[in-house]
């Protein structure tokens, strides 16, 4: 398994609104986050609106990403968030990856 | 386990010596994290210095650094560490926890 860290920026004004849709997303799009090898996938939020994303997968972010780009709820799901970030870009397309400098199993 | 997300910013002028120490932790340190209940624990730098830290713990952010604090080999490592954060705590004191608004196995 590959550990992945990203970044992504959330409009500052609509942080509660993308808190509450994240407590309930659709149990379609979890699936296919099963299925195209996103594990132990946590996002976490600074209150400026700074995303943090971590997973385990046996791909590259870029494959992983690429995999989910084939399943139609995906396209729904970044189309349903796209409001909440600050570009023309689908969500899923602006994700900076970072370099994981230390790890203790 | 609680999984814990947090920031960090390193001095953009000394990120590569601070990855280059990060290769080779002292493994008198790291037995004191295994020991303190720092599991799975990942470092991930953007080129900007921003440090994104996560681990899973039997404890909170607070415990597990409370635990450490009473750790000899950690005031040595925090001391060594301190010239590559603009500030004048001590790195570990700086940690910024972040709040985890998605979680997926």
């Amino acid at each position: 398994m590959k550990r992945v860290g990203f970044t992504l920026k959330v409009r500052a004004d609509k942080l509660d609104e993308y808190k509450k849709h994240h407590q309930q997303v659709w149990p379609e799009m979890l699936d296919a986050l099963r299925e195209t090898g996103w594990h132990n996938y946590s996002l976490f939020l600074r209150n400026d609106g700074v995303l943090f994303g971590y997973f385990e997968t046996p791909h590259s972010l870029e494959q992983a990403q690429s995999l989910m780009a084939e399943k139609e709820i995906n396209t729904k799901w970044q189309e349903f968030m796209a409001p909440f970030f600050d570009a023309n870009a689908r969500p899923d397309e602006m994700f900076l990856e970072l370099e994981e400098v230390f790890h203790l199993a």
